[in-house]
């Protein structure tokens, strides 16, 4: 490698701006931290543009367990650009555009290598570690030298962040980098589950729980696979009628003018006797068992898509289960992140995949906490914040 | 046709012996009824043999409710030969052997033309009519001429039945008619899940709940397909030691030996995280949720065979079910009895299939009230009822 090519902050710390989550649900502080170099297997990368997923919410919210932590930075949606690598690193070099992704792929244990899963067995169990290979090591400081957090491996609310390459994706320089972003979780969970999880096929019947970034997504996807009736629920007719016609949703439901009917009677009545397939975006166990009755006997398939917001269990009819359907839950839509983020990148520059209108706000970093208020008000599908403005 | 070949019975009402369920949970009476000509789309039959099958019992326990129905003749495992046909019967004819099977098969509707899905919407969803297509009307009467109520659209226990041809396959005689009998519910149930809904692969790691007739189809299925490790959960030892290792069981678990854990604990440490496939063949909650949570994350797959003995619903883990779970149910085991039935008895011809070992107790019509009693003492895995002996 040309030295003049290495950068000049390769192998030191660098002090930059990060927003710090310092008690659950305060607004987040914009501070300098110092990030250090990245170990081995790790790339340390320049931070573009990230957007705020409702899994960033959850964790803001989050005041106690072992999940929640504080000082931390928050932010896994994203895209950014390498700066330097740490050791034992292939594949990646300074200036590579890269997604980091929450959901990781190791690439060499049973499961990374079986086309039937994407839950690496060697990783994706622990949620608890700061850094993937290193337990509770962190790469962030304040400015008074305390440890600040990193969130499920990404910590994307920093102008520099510290990736494992376990949870880094190349992909082509060609495509717009907040459109990139969006590739990195939501967007692509919802494809991932459409493609790989349910593989609807042509002519299918499908309902949509929650019409948000994950949601669109999932019409999106069942509609490039030939979806003939797509129904949309939300309690928002805006995301229907402004952003859901475009993504080919065919019929909406709100829940809220159901009257004494159930959101499951309403649509297997639209359905015949049920939709062949359902997807709860949301995160709401009655949702969750909603989307499973509204699913046609014999073959019906529900998708859960949402983290379940206080970890309520699903209850299930046996019955309704013995007379042949299916549910089954998913991570990262059943995603391969390194193999299968740059096909759905591919698709976007083939302009076969429309990701249009689910940026519906753009921030400065600045401005971060704004996008936390947009989204609770139901009004930001998805909010991008520029690091650079 | 050859007017000596039609039966001298054929066309008139029959006089025969049959077992009849008088009061719930009562033992069966034999006495003489009138079995009516088959009308149009029926086929009238001479029992062989029948076998008692846990939906038997569910039965002839139940005391209310739309489908408790008195006077009733049980039994839907049985094979049979024609007698004589009603009108537009295409297909059967005098002598022919057959199996009358619960789960229709219209062949007609989108379900029954398409290889997704087993459950033919014209017909699965009635289970209170007598007959298929003629509503409350039956085909029997006592000697006072009281109307006795059909069973599932077969009622086996009787030397004469009528049976819809959309309930009624037409099989090789060349199979012992004993074993074809339990290919007419629960073994055919057990492997159809195994192949069809499972679709089980080489090296799979299995558990199976319940070890009685669809249990160890389940386990002939899987070891057909290689599994490699096949566990069998079952409170009577001898279930494993006498028949489960015969069928391919590599490991048991006995319940009541757990201890402080959970069967699935157990099932999870001797698989590592988790069994590939687990099957539920029971109809109990509390099982089918322990089957769920000792699959595999990622790939986990639990089919559901058996009928909840109470309609409990089934609660299962939000966060369970988003790391990558998949549960459904199925009844007849995904199979399309017409074109599945004959399939699984031509491999069984070809001494592919083992079935031994299945029938561990044969009574005469005489003592079929015998048959109950076994099945509760958990000793009997299929009893078979010889109508001529
Ligand atoms: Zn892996
Ligand atoms: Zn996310
Ligand atoms: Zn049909
Ligand atoms: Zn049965």
């Amino acid at each position: 490698m040309d030295k003049a090519s290495i950068s000049s902050t390769e192998g030191k710390a660098i002090r930059c701006k990060a927003a710090i989550l310092r008690k659950a649900g305060e607004a987040l502080v914009i501070e300098e931290i110092q990030v250090d170099p990245p170990q081995a297997y790790e790339v340390r990368i320049k931070i573009l543009c990230t957007s705020l997923c409702h899994t960033d919410v959850t964790f803001w919210k989050l005041e106690s367990g072992p999940l929640a932590r504080f000082p931390r930075i928050l932010g896994h949606e994203a895209v950014g650009v390498v700066e330097s690598i740490g050791d034992n690193v292939d594949g990646f070099k300074q200036g590579d555009v890269v997604l980091p992704v929450f959901h990781p792929q190791c690439e060499e244990c049973k499961e990374c290598k079986s086309p039937k899963s994407n839950w690496c067995t060697r990783y994706t169990n622990d949620f608890l570690s700061n850094t993937r290979r290193y337990g509770m090591t962190s790469r962030f400081k304040d400015s008074f030298g305390e440890v600040i957090h990193h969130f499920i491996f990404v910590s994307s609310f920093t102008e520099y962040t510290v990736v494992d390459i376990a949870h880094l994706v190349k992909i082509s320089p060609e495509i717009p980098v907040d459109i990139a972003a969006l590739l990195s979780c939501g967007v692509a969970t919802g494809i991932g589950a459409a493609w790989k999880v349910a593989d609807v096929e042509e002519g299918s019947t499908v309902a949509i729980f929650g019409l948000g970034a994950v949601g669109l997504a999932v019409a999106e996807g069942v509609r490039l696979r030939g979806a003939a009736k797509i129904i949309g629920v939300d309690l928002n007719p805006a995301k229907f009628e402004i952003v859901g016609k475009r993504y080919g949703i065919t019929d909406f439901v709100n829940p809220a003018l159901c009257g004494e009917k159930k959101i499951s009677e309403v649509i297997r009545e639209m359905t015949e006797v049920g939709a062949d397939y359902s997807f709860e975006c949301i995160g709401l166990a009655s949702l969750m068992e909603e989307a499973f009755n509204s699913t046609r006997p014999g073959s019906g398939k529900t998708v859960i898509l949402g983290m379940e917001q206080k970890a309520m269990p699903v209850s299930l009819g046996s019955y309704d289960l013995l007379r042949g359907r299916t549910i089954c839950g998913t991570l990262f839509g059943g995603l391969k992140p390194k193999l299968d983020i740059p096909i759905l990148v591919d698709r976007y520059l083939k302009k076969e995949l429309n990701l249009d209108g689910l940026i519906t706000h753009e921030l400065s970093f600045e401005e971060i906490n704004k996008a936390f208020d947009l989204l609770a008000e139901g009004n930001s599908i998805r909010c991008v914040v520029w690091m650079d403005k």
